[in-house]
């Protein structure tokens, strides 16, 4: 079950130029392409005839042509010529999406376009300042439930564990976070005052003394996660807001369905020091990825481990408070959507 | 569901020679064989005792043994020794399977052999005739319902936008197709006049100005198709029955089951032009093992697509009309045949 | 179904040393660690709280570390640490299986531990004993259910058909084997007198002379085979006990389940001649695990066989009167055993 009328990350721009690009979201083959002027579109990922991907096709001006048979659409998702015949049957048609580019960003609205609102788009604004610093945009395949990534990105302990060679220490496993609710999401706020800097601090800013670090998610619905995360010289004052002094940086996070079962993770690191500084462009654009490999290891196992033995977890700790309540309030929000309408019947 | 009293291919004649050969068709796992005066046999490919294939096993004499225990079978699927002991159960037997060869390849019959009737085999003469050439025949796997082959193969429309660097042009998915009926089957025919060639016309023979051509697809239940070829130079009276100065081909296709999403695609070329020249014989064994690799391509996803969204296709279109007429003509068939009894019990 | 109170065989003792190995049994994910001391424990492979594999954590000192969020599991199988909080859920437990390192394996009961009795072990004797040789144990991985490896070891007569290269010779499979009863579990028997050697027997011990050759297999409940296997000079009293001029060797097997359609298979050779003759040690150490692929092929294939066409097998001959035997009674003792109780609930 996924919640419908809803944004979700489809593509990084950059990946639609040339050529369409198709890609299965909430588990509907969807086709992403430009339009002779740029501007973005997304329609279904299946001719309504023989059912071919027409992410296959061509782009032919303001239409989009099946690779089998040669079948026309428009951009608004209606055959509009079927070789060999001069009728169109009306009934043609495929699904269209609205969709929005933003942040670096093609966004999908998966239910009923007229529902569209551009304005629930999170606000990554970060992605386009010229006082933060994005390197590149990534996106991973993750073989497990989107909810078990979101899960992971609300419970940082697990750095101490499975990132111990970069941004763990044992402090963030034995500091407990806490709780708070944010609008359409869910908060977890870590602080830890005064303890050693991780492999990471050094390695980027050359940090050996004692740090204060902080580590604050925020989950919103469906699937969205915004860290940010810091750590300044101990007791220079960032948690009551003085972060001049401090490292800086957020992650953009979007779980974006596949199917119940995999996951298209879409992340990018904005910083807001050494902005020129191509080492640490370096480091972001291509250590920051084998961190989320290791994270990817884990969610892969764990989903094989749930598919082995299905049903609900069996135990829970403090640490899965802020995952707990993200699932509950997505659930509830799942639920309490109007039932969809079929677009095309 | 399977027209089972039918006959259908089994292989080239040339794929069975020293060893068994097994393969699996409408489901059934089938050994072939030639026995020591080189006629050719198909029994059920598993042992009656422990399962295993037999196709695994030595032919010995006028006997094939299984490679697990010895046992070993007479070619009407008798079991005629059973190693270490003197009686050979009486219910020892595996199913055999009439086959004839002809026009280079086994034909099996996937019924009571003793329904199988020769002479409803059809009639390829071309394979065998002095006057036309085959340079080889092709065996591709295919991973998709043998009707969604036969479709394809009944509305070549789909050379336009499938075959465009070959065999098609603009005119072919532009101008319709008549339908009509023959024995068993169902014809699509096409003619096209004073359009310009093909890449493929040019290749072979040097055409560059415009041609009248025609593409004639015979469909026969349940998976068999022969399509008549041709082009003429523009205003020479082909369609009026004058091929003499045509370049005139027929291909062979058979069509057969797998299993319920997988397809043996049997076929080859035989043409009436340039007969002895090893050019052309390259284009039409090479080149056109290309053109069906696109195909395949499409039909593999059609597959894909269907398993992603089982259903009904939504939208027919003109062109659909031979395909829709066959699958109808086909379906018939099967319901009304007599219910199949189990030939081993 | 597979009968839980019962010892199986969990791995070779070698192959648990600095890290825990994770391996399934009976669909049962365990994990297996030595701790410092070097006694051998096995737990659930899965973490109770969010399902990962414990086998990709770290032992540290008397506790087994989760890789993902650090919990930590005494040998007891109780969750002793649950990083950022003080209290440990008292339901945070993981099962325990007793285990007990004999005869170079690690053996385990996969039921209650509380009935978990040593003397029930298969004695394995000659596996660590001065005047019989072992060159080394091996482990392959079959994708059959385990009964069709027991069926295997109990019908000897495939080696005539499967390993005529290495063991197999005419006379094994003409003539029959006896079947009696053992203490749980079935006996076959077969004695070949005065028979051509195999090449096998040419190759180690340059025998070219006629023997007295046997193979007697003794399958236990519910996965354990002993094969006393050896040739004489023809005429010599081997079958009235005086193995004095043999060539005797032993092989012991464990086809411990995975799943219903995969095992693993424990295998190792023990001899009680040229017990100093490295070339012997390499033709049991290599030659023999070529054989037993051979096997392999045969039970991988009749595995898939059987997915085809499920149910029953069609005939059985008299050389499967021991693998049938065998089967009746496992499935007695499945039946007839108390309920399982689940040992965390």
């Amino acid at each position: 079950m996924y919640l419908q009328d809803s944004w979700y990350v489809a593509a990084w721009a950059n990946e639609i130029a040339d050529k369409p690009l198709g890609r299965i979201i909430l588990g509907e083959p969807i086709v992403l392409l430009r339009d002779p002027n740029g501007v973005p579109h997304a329609l279904e990922d299946r001719c309504c005839h023989r059912k071919v991907r027409l992410s296959g096709g061509k782009v032919i001006g303001d239409r989009l042509q099946c690779p089998y048979h040669g079948l026309e659409y428009n951009f608004d998702g209606a055959c509009v010529r079927v070789p060999g015949q001069s009728r169109v049957p009306p009934a043609a048609t495929i699904r269209k999406y609205a969709v929005v580019e933003r942040w670096q960003l093609i966004w999908i609205w998966m239910g009923d376009p007229d529902k569209a609102d551009e304005t629930s788009i999170p606000n990554w604004w970060q992605m386009d300042h010229p006082e933060w610093r994005v390197p590149k945009g990534n996106l991973l395949h993750v073989s497990c439930n989107y909810e078990l990534l979101i899960d992971n990105l609300l419970d940082l302990s697990h750095v101490t564990y499975v990132h111990a060679s970069s941004i763990g220490t044992q402090e963030v496993g034995d500091v407990a976070a806490s709780v708070s609710k944010i609008s359409d999401g869910v908060r977890s706020t870590r602080w830890i005052f005064c303890c050693p800097p991780a492999p990471f601090h050094t390695k980027v800013a050359g940090i050996t003394s004692p740090i204060d670090r902080w580590q604050i998610s925020d989950a919103v619905v469906p699937c969205f996660v915004l860290l940010d995360l810091g750590a300044a010289p101990a007791g220079t004052g960032a948690e009551q807001g003085d972060r001049s002094k401090a490292l800086e940086f957020r992650v953009f996070n979007a779980a974006v369905p596949e199917t119940e079962s995999t996951t298209h993770y879409f992340f990018a690191h904005a910083r807001r020091f050494q902005l020129e500084n191509p080492v640490v462009d370096k480091i972001f654009a291509n250590d920051f990825v084998n961190v989320f490999l290791e994270d990817k290891a884990m969610l892969d196992e764990q989903q094989r481990m749930m598919d082995l033995d299905p049903g609900e977890f069996r135990i829970d700790i403090n640490a899965d408070a802020a995952g707990l309540q993200f699932r509950r309030l997505l659930k509830r929000r799942i639920e309490s959507a109007p039932e969809r309408t079929s677009v095309n019947s």
